[in-house]
């Protein structure tokens, strides 16, 4: 069955598009551990990122490095901090967390739920950086 | 001045080095937040990750994944995780953390300092999966 992230790929489950390439898709975590959290992830399904193979990973580094200097401009932080965990969704994902403090991209933090037209705002704020 | 991390891959502090190529140089953070935690970073001294130029950071994670299954076969854990934090030294590192849950990737962790017998003992396990 397709993963979660497969079907925001397709269209299937709406999100909040960042950037797409062929291979790669950028969108709002839907529910942030802080403003700007975003997920980076390869649109081919493979559950582990260390199991992605050699040029895709490379790639969606680099990938990830021009979502994150958008997410960067658009949000205030000192740094965007990088995270794989990858004990949930079965489909790698790398997750770009604005950081004023190491606190911010602690995994048990409450969720965020912000409302449709913040994350609107948040999202094109970040898609005017890129 | 040279970075903390330099002065590692000169050999003017003493590491846990677990490998090392031309560009990257993988050691046992000495202040482990869970057993087997290793940290990859590029010789060359960037402070930002995101800094990094495309062509070293793609090598950069294509290295850390190698180091990673490594650090995965010789640690029990579910998944190694990654995280970029990069508040505190100013020499772009990729922490590889050995996870059972998403807590043991949580930095405000109290750090664990092992006797050098027991970090040359993990250190031998994971270059034995290299």
């Amino acid at each position: 069955m397709a993963s979660i992230f497969t079907k925001i790929v397709n269209g299937d489950i709406p999100s909040y598009k960042v950037a797409e390439t062929e291979d790669y898709y950028a969108f709002l975590d839907i529910n942030p551990i802080v403003k700007g959290h975003t997920l980076v992830i390869p649109k081919k399904e493979v559950d582990y990122i260390f199991d992605v193979d050699d040029t895709l990973i490379a790639g969606m580094m680099v990938f990830a490095k021009k979502i994150a200097k958008a997410v960067g401009a658009a949000i205030s932080c000192k740094r965007v901090g990088v995270a794989v965990l990858g004990l949930e969704v079965p489909h790698a994902h790398i997750h770009l967390v604005p950081l004023n403090s190491e606190k911010d991209i602690e995994f048990s933090r409450p969720k965020l739920t912000l409302p449709p037209e913040e994350m609107e705002k948040i999202l094109d704020k970040i898609k005017s950086k890129l």
